[in-house]
């Protein structure tokens, strides 16, 4: 199979981008000190590649079904749901199996008393400057001491610097890390922690000090990520023909608000002007100097965030050039 | 089953909103005066339900998927591809396949010569102001007489004004209409039209002289359509669970940007204000007045934009009250 000859749209990886993107980060965080995050891509094919060619085997998930799915495919050697949960039946259910180390992020007493029900691991989930989930630092200690008297296994602590991984600056950034890094450490310290995990792909490298990082978007990339200068570079784009040309300038794509993300605003065109997208159409309109394409005729389209756009289809094709190499199921949508 | 016993996020249809939004639309628009858009619930269950229930028998596709699909459920009869697609081998598959009438939208000489190759009907799809497909309206009758002269029936024209749709003010929205009506009706004379096909949810009663309206949003509504003060009412939520209560004040619900089609903004949350949204989770403020839910409670979620929220989900549950009556695949998604 030949990528022009993919059913449009269709998200296509490209495999020699990808496995420098993996051998980049493994050069800086190996092994365990890398925990890969799953919910940017979705498939256990590619979970396990990434594990073959980066040498990680903990994995990270946002939702119960991606820790299931990671287990039915025998990736499950250690397991962190980076995310609190309520439901008790099939965590219990995914610990009872017993193959695989389930860890799940814990900020409540009502997400403690799952945890204990369910007989999972808990890392406590430490709010360290991102507006979302985790209690307050100064909480972080007798959060462990009550998981701890429910027989809870308490293998450290987690802070997300969400705030952080996108500011533009680097120097900002970093500082921004270092601040909330200070506050997951001092929770660390009376937690009594073996683990601190915490980071993203826009702060791989600002963790000396923390066990583990997780990163899954530094993968795959998106337009969003490439404008930090990172080292990492964009491995994905959407496949897509173009079904109209109108002789008032613009042409429009066969790809819209159903395969792409939205949020991170419209995807790009090289050397393109991305006018708007529709349910399933994009408008485009030429650059300066650009020649408008036919009728029929292929464009890559450049994601502006790449989870939310993995989450609207069933397969990544890897391919090397033209040719498609392999197709990997994104097996694990849904909850 | 009860909706709080549903894995969360679940997408909910409120059974007898649902049947209200039907009535009302085939009051106005009955019989084949109306053709379903199937893209904004992509749910050949769904869809035998506003067959029976509304009493339209032709229906509208945005992707060839869509169109197989439909055939596949025996929901065949007349079905729109309100769109330009390339793919002649599907296309003449579906054809061949003869469970199905088939007519697809065309705007220049590769599209005719797809459904020449397929023996599809064909619409000549003409441009009426929105900046998408649809050829020059002048050009409508040599390319209604280009396909005819390769045996292709042409049954009329389609026109949408998507620009018109979602006008606030209903006067000019009315106005914008009629301008794009004026310019397909000329085009519909020159080509000698037994159908014309134009309109969406939010100009489905201004169209007195079109003899088919594509509709689909006016079944579940979303947050944007509502604001229009159309005689539909919100019959869609996404039913989710409170994970995380910070005591700085906000709330977190375990739906996200992959739960929700985000072009048109943040959901909304009834009495609350909605922050944000990352991946799975969108993080809530409790509005003037209103008590801070607690972790594990429900929380339903209004999204923004109905057709990419339906897109990342399998399955639509189906409510009356308390009770899940049914719950329809969601079985047209891909491409």
């Amino acid at each position: 199979m030949l990528v022009h000859e993919l059913t449009t749209p269709a998200l296509v990886v490209d495999a020699r981008t990808l496995d420098s993107n993996i051998a980049t980060m493994s050069g800086v965080r190996p092994g365990s000190r890398l925990r890969p995050h799953v919910k940017a891509f979705k498939s256990t094919a590619m979970a396990r590649h990434v594990s073959i060619e980066g040498g990680h085997r903990s994995f990270c998930c946002a939702t119960l079904r991606e820790m299931e799915g990671m287990a039915d495919a025998g990736l499950g050697e250690d397991l962190l749901l980076a995310n609190e949960t309520l439901d008790r039946e099939r965590l219990g259910a995914l610990v009872r199996r017993g193959d695989a180390r389930v860890t799940v992020a814990v900020d409540s007493p009502e997400t403690i008393a799952v945890a204990a029900a369910s007989g999972a691991e808990v890392l406590i989930d430490v709010d360290v400057g991102l507006p979302r989930c985790g209690c307050e630092p100064e909480d972080a200690a007798a959060l462990a001491e009550l998981a701890r008297s429910q027989g809870v296994p308490v293998r450290g602590v987690m802070g997300y610097e969400g705030h952080a991984v996108a500011l533009a600056d680097r120097t900002e950034r970093h500082r921004s890390v270092q601040e909330s890094m200070q506050l997951l450490r001092a929770a660390a310290a009376e937690v009594g922690a073996d683990i601190t995990s915490a980071g993203g792909t826009g702060t791989f490298d600002m963790h000396p000090d923390t066990d583990e990082v997780q990163a899954g978007s530094y993968l795959l990339m998106d337009t969003h990520y490439d404008r930090l200068g990172l080292p990492f570079t964009m491995a994905l784009w959407l496949e897509s023909t173009v079904v109209s040309v109108s002789p008032k300038g613009w042409f429009v794509l066969d790809c819209g608000l159903k395969s792409l993300g939205m949020d991170h605003g419209d995807p790009a065109v090289e050397g393109m002007q991305v006018f708007f997208c529709s349910d399933e159409h994009t408008t485009v309109l030429p650059g300066e100097g650009s020649a408008t394409p036919s009728v029929g005729d292929r464009v890559r389209v450049l994601p502006a965030h790449v989870d939310p756009t993995v989450a609207y289809h069933s397969t990544l094709h890897v391919a090397d050039g033209e040719d498609v190499l392999e197709s990997w199921p994104v097996d694990l949508r849904g909850w």
